[in-house]
Order: structure tokens, then sequence, then C-alpha cells
């Protein structure tokens, strides 16, 4: 397999710079002060749609279209993210979309893949919504954009780190988190180019370790059932073949308690006024656990991929007090 | 009474510029597309100490050190924002601070408001707080800062509205939250200074509507009972002598409740992914009341007054979920 290189992600951010937003750099002096290091958080809740995913469904339309390729129908399957991403994306190209989805998908974004303009198709379980994507996606003209398994997708989730590195200059670590696996191949690849001397990190929820075991084992291995996390953006079942090769190049991956999980949800979300979704929360322990091993000061850039939260999360996430607790080193 | 003028906002404008942030103004397309008005958002949920009030207190302690009236110690009274505010700004300009913080104060509160730099004194209640600070400021060369009845106050909190419309441009209307009425009295200077048709109007919980029930009998009416509401930036038992006279000013005043307060925070926090105080909320519920009864298209401009929320109100904000109904005119 061939890596994907930093002109990828550099013409990739070409194509999507004037579509997405550029996301703020957010930073807590109380944080900085308590940690003794410069925490710098690529605040991609902010993006359009709320998560990073925007970017990946963006720049593989955009590449479409750049090789004559125009769709006339775009199709994904999702319970999430993704599903806005892709709503979104097809309609700021002008492409009519179709997005299946399970029925038990929160209401907020059924609501929103609809008002993205997409044909929303709500399917009894997950299976179902899968197959019928496969089926739509063989009509002639149909492009299925899967969520994290395809270099465009990748190329485009690296353009946060890319846009992060660009504006915070060099960086001694860069952390994200796990779910197939796509944002951080981007990031990867982004941190390679630009800060070749930074350890480029991955987190996931220990309930939800399919990425750790594979890396362990060398092979890719399946969760067996649904896990039992607060993480839902890293609820995937398995990495993808593409993005496996790149998790194997990570100078370290954490593999992150629930407890963890919800202290930093709820502390970055105080220091930083931001909402944070519990997924992004894994990358900030992933950096905290890395700190905690430097002997000299250094700047760590964390990505915060996403703020959709249902209110059942929300109530999850505060149903204990962890602000009693000073985060320090 | 002599009000204050756009100059003296411009001023103070002057004096905080480089010292707190230029925040961000936010939108949602998605909101805009419900509501079919242009909402803008001023997030003074990013501002230093996560609050509008990072503002009173710098311009406060800077327009003294212009007047050549350099204080040695700096008090103030406050189980809020307010105490995080004067002890950041008097740490900014190098002045010792204490402040008297009631001993049921949130712990993160307390420890935020030590980190920047103050002394904290803790009392049993209240009453003992105020008679303390009171005590304090009769030593020699000691600045006691009010929470909001100071026109020095007033102008700093008036700078958040001035950079809005200074950004935005032309609004139709300009919405913000009452509790001691130092951020309506600034907002309202500002507006009819840089914005002279908009109507600026204010809001608080009809759980405590001391303002409303003072405009309705115009004298200034006090809370009897600590009163029970989410927006717990508004909980102040009386506005000020001053505040008042600008309270009148207002081209209208809602009474907010709590099942709109939790309704916008949920909705506010889920559109534009920032942490928004319930009290911030009531300030859109405003704009919503207004908005339903214009005949045109109106550009909005909501002041967001602040994110700092403990986790019990965190839980009592995501108890129910509001995020099924989708806010529509």
């Amino acid at each position: 397999m061939k890596f994907l290189s930093i002109e990828d992600i550099s013409k990739a951010n070409e194509r999507v710079a004037s579509l997405v937003h550029k996301t703020p750099i957010f930073t807590s002096s109380l944080l900085n002060q308590w940690m003794g290091h410069e925490l710098y958080f690529k605040a991609e809740c902010m993006q359009k749609i709320g998560a990073f995913k925007a970017r990946g469904a963006c720049n593989t339309v955009a590449w479409l279209l750049e090789n004559n390729e125009k769709p006339k129908h775009i199709v994904a399957n999702s319970s999430g993210n993704h599903a806005q991403a892709v709503a979104w994306a097809a309609s700021r190209f002008g492409i009519p979309s179709t997005i299946f989805m399970p029925a038990y998908s929160s209401k907020v974004k059924i609501q929103a893949t609809k008002s993205y303009g997409a044909e929303v198709i709500l399917c009894e379980t997950r299976a179902v919504v899968d197959e019928k994507v496969k089926l739509a996606s063989e009509e002639e003209g149909t492009c299925w954009i899967p969520p994290f398994n395809h270099d465009q997708v990748i190329a485009g989730q690296g353009t946060a780190a890319y846009e992060a590195i660009e504006e915070v200059g060099e960086v001694d670590g860069v952390f994200a988190p796990c779910g197939g696996g796509g944002l951080l191949s981007g990031t990867w690849v982004a941190s390679r180019g630009l800060a070749p001397k930074a350890s480029v990190i991955g987190a996931e929820p220990l309930n939800a370790n399919d990425a750790a075991q594979s890396l362990r084992m060398n092979s890719i291995q399946k969760l067996q059932s649904v896990p039992d996390t607060l993480a839902d953006g890293a609820m995937t079942i398995a990495v993808g073949d593409l993005t496996f090769e790149y998790l194997k190049q990570l100078d370290d991956f954490y593999e992150i308690e629930e407890s963890r999980i919800r202290y930093w949800t709820q502390w970055l979300t105080h220091l930083l006024k931001v909402r944070v979704e519990p997924t992004s929360a894994m990358a900030m322990e992933a950096a905290f656990r890395w700190l905690s091993k430097q002997t000299s000061k250094k700047r760590a850039l964390v990505i915060l991929s996403g703020g959709n939260i249902d209110q059942e999360t929300s109530l999850k996430i505060w149903k204990d007090n962890c602000l009693d607790e000073v985060p320090r080193l």
C-alpha cells in the first residue's frame, strides 16, 4: 500500500478551504499553568455539521468533480456525524443525496441530516442499513462515500491537523481519537509532513479497544458486541485495511477508561467553553499521559474531533462531579 | 443622573482592548433557516474568566490608573463570575486582591479565583461576606469594585455590544440578560450610539423578576427570598439605582419561564457548540419572542453573557430532552 503524502493533504486543503470552516484553536491559561506545558486545541466541534467529518466528505466530492466523475447521486450509511457530513457536502455541490440511517438514530441527527438537504431513509437495523446502501450504490451514476476507509476521506480529515500546525507552528506531540481511524490516519500524514519530529498518538476507549487489539495482534480485530462507552464516536466495530496501515505507524496508542473520558469531557468543556464530544476527550487523556512522561516543557496539539452530543449522553457526562479534582501533572 | 455616552464606551474599549479577548461572533445556518432571520451571537463565554464580567473589572482598574488613583489593594464580594473577574483584573495590573466569597460557592469557582492570584476569604453567609468587604474597603488605599452599579463597570460591560456591532454592522435588535443590570445598561449605551434604530431588549427569569417588577412599579423592588431559577447569573436581589435608570430606557423587557431557559440552553449549546450559561439563554428567548412579531427579515444580536456552569447545574440543564422539538417561528 502507498501512503498518502503531505502533497495529498495540501491538495485536499486547497479543495476544501473555501467550503469548510477554518476552525479556531483554543488554549486555556489555567490548564497550561496546571500542566506546565502548552496545549493547543483544534476545535473541530466548530466545523460545519459540528465535526471534522465535513472535511473528508467535502474533499471526496470535490476530488470526484476534479476528476470529471460528477456523481448523479450520493449515498451513505451512518447513524452519526458522517450522515450529516455527506448530506451537507452533497448539497454544497448541488448533488442529490440519500442517507440510510438506523431508525434508532437520535431525532436531532435525523432532523439535521434532512435540513442539510438529504433524503433520509430509516431502516430497522444496522444490517438493513448496510444492505440498502450497497444496493443503492449499484445504480448507475451513484457514488457511495464511506466513513473512513478511503484515500480522499483520509486526506480530507488530515486537513484539520494541517491547518492547525500551519497556525501553531512546531509542536512536539499531536493527539487524536480513533473510531475507524480516518482522522488519525490523516493527522499522521499531516504531522509527518509539517512537524516531522512530533510524536503522533492515538486514543480509543478501553471498552471499545478493537484498534489496540488489532495493533497487538497485527491483524484487524472486530468488536464482538456493541461496546459500552461514553465515546460514541469511537464505537466503530473495526478499523479499515487502509487506516490500519497508518495506525501501525503511530508513536503510541492509549486505551482510555470511561472515568477518564468523563473527567476530560467535563474539564475541557469547563475550561475551553466549547461543546466537547467524549470521543474528543480521549485525545486529551492521551496528551496528559504523554506529557506526564516528559522532562522538559512541550507543545501539544489536541484535535477536538466534534461536538454533537444528544441529551441522553449529556446527562451521562454530567452525572458525577469531576470538577472538584483539578487536573495537575 | 447623567447617562454614559458612546464616547465613554469607546474610551473603555480602548482601555480594555489589549487585555480582554475580542470574542468571536457565532452564527448557525440551521437556526437562521428555521427562524427566517439572521441571528448573531456574541460569545462572551469565550471571554477571559468565561464571562463578560472581565470587561467591567478590567475597565474599572484601568480607569483608576488613568486617573492616578492606583489602589494598593482591591477587594470584592461575589460568589460567582465577578469574583473571578476582579481577581483576574487586579492581577493583570499587578495589584493584590482579596475576594470575599460565601463558603457555599462552588469549589471550581473558588479554585479559579485563587488561580487568578487573589486571596480568597470564605465566609459563612452572604451577609458576613458583605459586612467584611465593607470593613476591608475602609482601609486606606483599598478600592472596592462593585459588580454592576458603577459607571466604569457599566462602560466596560458595554464594550461587548460595541465590539459586536462594529463587527456585524447594522442590526435591528440587541438582546441581553439582566442580573444587576450592568451588562444591559452598557449594551443600551453602545447600541444607541452605534445602531440607533435597533430595539434594545432585556430578559430576566420569571422566577427572579425583580427588575420587571421594578419597571412596573417605577421603583426598585427587592426579591424577598433566594429565587429558584436555572439562571444563576440573574439571581441578584435587586438592580442598582444607576442601572435602574438605564433599564427604564429599554424598548422591551421579557420575563422568561424556566422551561424556556432550559430549552434555549440546550439548543444554543447544540447549535453553536459553545458552553452557554442558562442566564445567556434568556436573551435568545427574548430575541425569539421579538422576532415572532416581525413582518420582515431582521438581524438580531444576542449577547451570550458567559459559560461558567457547575456540574449540578449542568445536570439540571440536561435532565429533560428539549432537542426533539426543533425551534421554529
